[in-house]
């Protein structure tokens, strides 16, 4: 049977959940959604797996290791940050040829992880028999944060090929997707076997290929961290792997699966898949709410009152306050405070 | 020419204005517009007049004291709450007879003191003609917070009888009074010749004047603070100076005045008074505002980001953090947190 690998993507950081989660305090490591980390959770819904791969940068080392209390798992990191092809060719110029990888990001929320599991042993079949496989996240609402992917002909009864990739589009066009039927989300979760995505990799985006070739070459180990050469590594096109391969290639499959997913890429979707009261609410920390609806209170001390407000998020964080309309969120990120963290 | 005494009725522990202000961080003392105090701003609108009696209670008097700065003033202290008939019988009961009394609330804003100190000067004279004067305030909304006064037939230029007292209307007849005209708003602001007052008292309301009277004759002096004896206080009938006398005398008149007057009783009101920039928006400490409109931002630290919404107060003091409606305003002191200060 064939070896599943998770590589977990630990880049980024995101200010979209500011000021609850920056640079130096990143989302994947707040337990943003139950008890677990998000990253915790990410781990967990790998287990049925290898011991995975985990890609993340010097700034995140101490979270990543905390969260992994002891368990299994590889770690290689990144000089600095080069975007995700250099991030999953790194990961794959550390495994065995046969192998599939299983690209995961790692601050995404999933609902049904056995949903994912068993998509992910469809897609590790096509990913065999030399297809480079996308997730194609059933599409429940007009989105338009996220990434599209178009199917194309059927390959057998459980995948597809991929007609296109499509960037976010803008509302009209998510509306035309959702009610086409034929549109799934782009979460960014991919199959690979090694031997296939180096070998694509090579044949279309020698930019990254190259140099993450000789940052493993020159890297050193130390434990279960694998450093690569930083000098060879910066030298890798910054791009991602949709740009770099998954539009290129000749190969490109999709696997539907209906999972409960969210990227988490607001306050409004962290929302959406909160849990909440019968008006809507969903609270933590110290509050009260009179006459509210759809309202989102994160307090990490201060008791949060709020009066006759709807679809609003409140969120306390040490010295920071932040209150905005659901629609609102989506600027979180601009926002002087957020800039500046 | 009368002598025109203010007494300024320092009483009261609003919750309305929570967090900012409690039972032990009473409104008057605070800095809520311009740089004094609602207290600071009261004296200052009294200083045409001889030197203020303060009314105040034990738990305010360290505060009265420091904001006087060394100011000329007797300081009686109630050593109970007794509502306002009794505080202002206080007053006149250590006040020479033929001196007018000029009754102020300690807490309210002005936005024109010369429009009150030519009011107060019209007052006098009808109160040392033996009535007993509200000051009509010129109604400028269907305000359903405030009582009314209802104007009788005209006495001389600038005074009326009073024809009605009228309880806080509902939002119906608070439009009807607006667009009838002949209603003016009472905001607890009175002129009394001290003898007509008490003559007033005794007759319709003998329940406060013994018992003060009692407690004046039994009081003592320390310095400038007079402690009436509180056995004898305890005893005064808890009543508003509306009804124990005003409601109940055959000269009660009114002097119309139009000065920008606001009772500050709740976020709404005070922003209503506040500076303002072009969209409505009102800031005091760190805050970053987008896409908002009349927004009252208030913080003691914390720096306050809100995004998208209009019409909403957020107040940050300590451990609390108020997010509200400028229509929840009214349930604040509802509020757990309120209610438990």
């Amino acid at each position: 049977m064939t070896q599943i690998v998770p590589v977990i993507l630990c880049g980024g950081s995101g200010t979209r959940l500011w000021p609850r989660s920056y640079a130096s305090k990143p989302k994947p490591f707040l337990p943003l959604l139950g008890e677990q980390t998000i990253f915790e959770a990410t781990l967990a819904r790998c287990a049925p797996f290898e011991a995975p791969v985990i890609v993340t940068g010097g700034a995140h080392l101490t979270h990543v290791e905390a969260q992994l209390g002891g368990g299994a798992a590889s770690i290689l990191v990144e000089p600095m940050a080069r975007n995700t092809a250099a991030a999953v060719a790194l990961a794959a110029l550390r495994l065995p040829e046969d192998a599939v990888m299983l690209v995961c990001p790692s601050d995404h929320h999933i609902g049904d992880p056995a949903a994912l599991a068993k998509a992910a042993r469809t897609a590790a079949v096509f990913a065999s028999e030399g297809w480079l496989v996308s997730f194609g996240i059933e599409a429940t609402a007009p989105e338009t944060g996220y990434g599209y992917l178009k199917r194309g002909e059927a390959l057998g009864e459980a995948g597809f090929r991929t007609l296109q990739f499509v960037e976010k589009p803008d509302a009209e066009r998510a509306r035309a997707f959702l009610a086409d039927g034929g549109y799934a989300w782009n979460g960014g979760i991919f199959a690979f076997r090694v031997a296939t995505f180096l070998r694509e990799l090579e044949a279309h985006c020698p930019g990254v290929f190259g140099p993450v070739r000789d940052a493993v070459a020159g890297g050193r180990r130390d434990g279960a961290r694998f450093h690569p050469d930083a000098e060879a590594f910066c030298k890798a096109e910054s791009i991602s792997v949709d740009c770099a391969v998954m539009e290129r290639t000749a190969h490109a499959a999709m696997v539907p699966v209906s999972m409960s997913w969210s990227d988490i890429g607001s306050w409004e979707s962290l929302h959406a898949v909160r849990d909440k009261d019968a008006l809507g609410n969903s609270v933590r920390g110290s509050a009260e709410l009179v006459d509210c609806r759809n309202v989102l209170v994160e307090s990490d001390g201060p008791r949060v009152s709020v009066i006759g407000l709807e679809g609003v998020v409140v969120v306390v964080d040490g010295d920071e306050v932040l209150v905005t309309t659901m629609a609102g969120a989506q600027k979180v990120g601009k926002l002087d405070g957020a800039a500046n963290q």
